[in-house]
């Protein structure tokens, strides 16, 4: 699902249980009030196999891949909803929707996102969910009072907005799109077992406790660029700093430099490579280490310091098509793609991380999530990311990854407008209100 | 003299006023001891023109621009020198070295550099300083005892080491690089005139007042990588971070995406560019700006943010030949070589601004100096440098360049063993010990 072939997406079909299922009016009673449908996330749990019970407690924790991003169940939630959410970002749409269990055992948030290019694409699926069928005249199936009301956030829930309401006919409810992330992360953090983890090659995953005082916290959202979020409690927070040097970095240079043409090609080609062949290291410069200042002979001088006196050397272009797989005359010019992919990785990573680390330093943040469409599970990513944090601040702060990290500002504008303590995992023993979530009046 | 073909280098020759000087030993008594020459820096100034003079005091000052790095004169010295200093980066090895002026004024230091890629032409220039012409045997004409010694810092004053002192036959000192940027760096604050300034697009060149209290400061010196390095007196200071995100990466991916083979032609194509045409802006995800935590709509939210989507679209591979001046069917790729070349400064530029401005505050300081070979006196990167400091700080920190900026370590290393208040520019009035020089016990 999360695969960025663009012929993929133009392929996306609604799934047949929203688009074609039975609407019955009684679960839908007050679609005309987002949010007056309250979702009940007590018990929710990932959805690592097709089971429909919650994995044991104490079982290992499963490894999530790149390109997963696993339903969540919400066993208890019996009645439909009033909305679905999206994030609309400058690359990716990210979408969340609900559907209820055929069976009856409550239903389960499902995710899917789409390029941002693409955006017919996203709206011909939003059309599917929300109006459900299309006559062969084009007129809806469904009845107006009947349709699903849209919670949009990112900055194309203003750029779109015109055409979106356009095409399909309700309500869009614009949400602020810092706002929706902070509060899709306490979501994750608060609510869904198994959810926020650590990171590191000797100590792959580890399923993070769960804390009662969550803040304050860091939030890193990368996503085409980078936002960096101090959260201080419920509804407080400030975005204190951010980089152009994101996703859109990454993605952006490896298309002009690889044959690469989707992200998880481009993190797989990043696997396969050795950095040291165009990165100038310690070593390179000193042929040692310089231990008077602690840098090793590994460590990373210059990133992509290697390149430019080979390249007058050769005194020749460089042409990705040579150095593709299918080609194997590329290594005359000395660089491979899988060589220019890693050390672009390490180096937008490596960048992040150190400037999340100082922006934590200034504010006195100990606890730094990563969110975000950049990560995508990918283990070198977070590796990196991790290991800076911990270089960094010698070893004071901590990374924490999500495995819904591509979806904590659409999860934030599905959830935003419930009622307070509302099917909380934990209600019926917490004091804290449910964090992030600006106080209706409707308590539960 | 800093133009960075690779061809040009090879047919640089020691100036002729160097090579076949006449040798007096009585200016070279000392030479077996490096340091015991005393440098008189008293009256030092930088020669703007050929004039023997200094420039009147509140005569204009002149913009240097890229590729100059003017003498320093120094008027009141008149002996020869014991040594010669050179600084060899990853990318760059920075030549100084002093020479007496033929009528007697004193004398004058110059600069000059080399890629470090082609070592055997500083090889060459340093046995043309150090041993005078070769006779057709190959024997130095300059007796043993007579001749120059090296200063020699940076990564290649230990990689190269055995190469040159076989190649030589001179002893050759290493110094410490941190240790002589500082030295270098606190001897350009504050012995000569008009080398500091501040920049800005509506106030190009500002030469900077004079402090008499120069600590605590920031030094950030950006070669193929980037140091920081916080420096609290004289001799005290720490590198307190740094970046592989520099020149080289600029460099590097530049020659890999244009057909650019000069640093100086790079900075000439980043001139001509217009980096919208690459990087996603606010306004291209927001369709106007993002009031609410200041994002302006010209804002960049991600370099290179708009090409991925581009390049999947074309379907095709990006080569720079197709995109260079030569070749106008480039523009059907969407990708201009300049656009490109200005994205990438301004991404590394901004992204070293930023840091640098995080690293300051968290260890209080106020004052800025950008270092290294990577700044070129070039408008831009200088712009964008100063706008990142001011921008992030709030305007309560200043960024301050310097006209012999990539000569830092070299210039320490040429200085760095002489006594302390030797020929000081204000020697008689100050209390002040010299700065960032090691008293040895020779008072002058």
């Amino acid at each position: 699902m999360n695969t960025m072939s663009p012929d993929e997406s133009q392929h996306d079909v609604a799934p047949k249980e929203i688009a074609n299922r039975p609407r019955k009016n009684t679960a839908f009673e007050q679609l005309d009030r987002p949010g007056s449908v309250r979702i009940n996330v007590q018990g929710a749990f990932i959805v690592d196999d097709d089971s429909f019970t919650p994995p044991r407690s104490g079982s290992p924790p499963r490894y999530t891949g790149p390109g997963e991003t696993k339903d969540i169940r919400l066993p208890h939630h019996k009645t439909g909803v009033s909305h679905i959410a999206v994030d609309i970002g400058g690359s990716l749409a990210k979408c969340v929707y609900f559907t209820q269990d055929p069976n009856g055992q409550g239903g389960k948030l499902s995710f899917k996102n789409f390029e941002t290019e693409h955006i017919d694409d996203l709206i011909s699926f939003m059309d599917s969910l929300v109006n459900g069928k299309r006559s062969g005249q084009g007129d809806c199936l469904v009845k107006k009072k009947d349709r699903l009301h849209i919670m949009a956030t990112g900055g194309g829930a203003y750029k779109y907005y015109d055409k979106i309401k356009e095409a399909l006919g309700v309500e869009i409810y614009r949400e602020d799109e810092m706002e929706c992330l902070i509060v899709g992360l306490d979501f994750f953090i608060t609510e869904i077992p198994d959810e926020v983890f650590t990171y590191s090659e000797e100590d792959p995953m580890q399923f993070a406790e769960r804390r009662v005082d969550i803040y304050p916290y860091l939030l890193v959202n990368i996503g085409s660029g980078v936002s960096m979020i101090k959260v201080s409690g419920p509804q407080q927070f400030q975005r204190i700093g951010g980089s152009s040097l994101g996703g859109g970095t990454l993605w952006g240079l490896l298309s002009l430099l690889t044959s690469a043409r989707s992200f998880d090609e481009m993190l797989g080609m990043a696997e396969n490579g050795d950095n040291a062949k165009v990165d100038m290291l310690v070593g390179d410069i000193y042929g040692g280490g310089y231990g008077r200042i602690g840098l090793k002979s590994s460590t990373i001088a210059s990133s992509f310091g290697k390149v430019f006196k080979k390249q007058v050397e050769y005194g020749t272009e460089y042409c990705p098509e040579s150095s593709t797989a299918t080609n194997n005359d590329g290594k005359n010019r000395g660089f491979e793609p899988e060589d220019i992919s890693r050390s672009l990785l390490y180096a937008v990573s490596n960048n992040i991380g150190q400037i999340a680390y100082l922006q934590a330093q200034n504010h006195g943040l100990e606890h730094i999530y990563f969110g975000g469409s950049f990560i995508r599970g990918h283990k070198q990513t977070m590796n990196t990311l991790s290991y800076a944090i911990k270089f960094w601040s010698k070893g004071e702060k901590k990374a924490y990854f999500l495995r819904h990290e591509g979806y904590l500002g659409s999860v934030g504008a599905f959830i935003r407008r419930q009622p307070r303590n509302w099917g909380r995992r934990y209600s019926a023993s917490d004091e804290y209100p449910y964090p992030g979530i600006r106080s209706t009046g409707e308590e539960a």
